[in-house]
């Protein structure tokens, strides 16, 4: 693991670091902030997966989470959305290919050798955290915005016992009916519908839900409202009785002024699921 | 109008009052909780619609409301749930008839001399109380439980501009689809289903909507959640984009201690929109 920068920040550091991969076969890159209280010893974990385009920078410098985070005593992990690399492969389409990996394995070709953002973000990406910091495994949270929205819920669901809680900010609720799901899918997993239902957050609602809290935030003015399908994921909540708050935010886009706008709601959401 | 009793409570007052009801063709009675502020001038309104089987006074005594209300300066109506008295038509079924008005104006005998609770509530009730009382007309939201949950979801959709917010725990939120509902509106309305929309809380928000923020709570361990359908409502918020908070409560039941766990955020959530 390579260090690529430290900056004090709120009393704690965020880092940038980045390391060989197995998972993607390449070097991958994340942020993570520590609060002052890891000097002490271990602290909780707020995962926040990104959206459609994002490295590990995006939240780290416009969603203004450190702040809350320092507060709450919480470190906040970065990862980035994609495999990354000349030899990489990539499509034309903003929404395909690099800077979307839409956290599946895929299984076909030209993306199978790299696209394994599933396993790197759930498997690789915690064990070279939590054996090189002072991070508390039994204390770990999820959250995400629009495609890292669907990569937080579907995670939350499919690891029980993992995450205390997951919110989302604008998440893809419902790729499997979405063209911000179906095409991606499509592409990675193949055309086999099955192989798409784990990677499907309404569906995983119906068949799992998630042992905790969870709270959604969608804008009402979101210019990709359409593609996200918040409608299924709200239905599919309430039928299964998840524990839930679903917040439909009043003119709000998909922007990131909107993430900045609640992630403090958000971080205390956690705090109190990390420090019960 | 008569006073039936008035008790000092929480630094104002909480009244009983019964009058001579046109709408309904007999004497009703109502609860009304006026905060210490009325005795400066008209303060802001938040009407609390009961569920079945309940009169004026369940939520009176049982919901805690008047606590937070004081604090906040704001006065409560409590309106009964059903024409009361010897000459009205009744059922033996707990949900249909005395106590179980369903808040609409019914078309079909024997109903239809009494049960015109849709016009005692939005219309003539007001006038009394806006007549009798420091109340200000310009500043009123509306809550409710059950039944009254799906009154007051339907008299904020159907009555534009009147109230400024909207809240309800465990609504009725689908009446046209469920047991609570169907049996009501055909003895009230009969089996014209057409006439039923307009009293169908999904139905009004994919019509109409709400023009003002909206918060719903409904408990998990709800024994009636089935006839609820909150699954409907929140795919039509959703939908519609409505402004919203859907919380679904874990472990919380039908029951009062329901309501009275989350009646002061309810209080809250309306006054921020009454003093906005």
């Amino acid at each position: 693991m390579k260090t690529i920068s430290e900056n004090a920040c709120f009393g704690g550091t965020q880092g940038v670091y980045s390391h060989g991969s197995e998972a993607t076969g390449g070097d991958m890159t994340f942020g993570l902030f520590l609060p002052a209280e890891a000097k002490e010893g271990p602290v909780p974990v707020l995962w926040y997966l990104s959206g459609l385009t994002c490295t590990h920078e995006n939240a780290m410098t416009k969603a203004g989470a450190q702040a809350h985070a320092a507060e709450q005593g919480i470190a906040l992990i970065f990862p980035d959305t994609s495999p990354r690399g000349d030899g990489v492969a990539d499509d034309d389409a903003f929404d395909l290919g690099k800077g979307a990996g839409f956290y599946v394995d895929a299984t076909q070709d030209p993306w199978a050798p790299n696209f394994r953002m599933w396993t790197y973000v759930t498997e690789e990406l915690p064990k070279l955290v939590f054996d090189s910091f002072a991070l508390d495994p039994e204390r770990q949270a999820i959250t995400g915005h629009s495609m890292g929205g669907h990569g937080a819920l579907t995670a939350a669901m499919r690891l029980p016992g993992r995450f205390r809680s997951v919110s989302a900010f604008s998440a893809i609720c419902n790729p499997t009916e979405s063209d911000w799901g179906q095409k991606q899918f499509a592409a990675y997993l193949g055309e086999d519908r099955d192989a798409w239902a784990a990677h499907d957050a309404t569906r995983l609602m119906d068949e799992k839900g998630f042992d905790g809290p969870m709270l959604l935030d969608t804008g009402t003015a979101d210019q990709f409202y359409d593609l996200l399908r918040p409608e299924a994921l709200a239905a599919a909540i309430a039928r299964r009785r998840q524990q839930a708050t679903l917040r439909l935010q009043p003119g709000y886009d998909h922007s990131y002024f909107f993430v900045s706008s609640f992630i403090g709601e958000h971080v205390d959401f956690h705090a109190e699921a990390l420090y019960a």
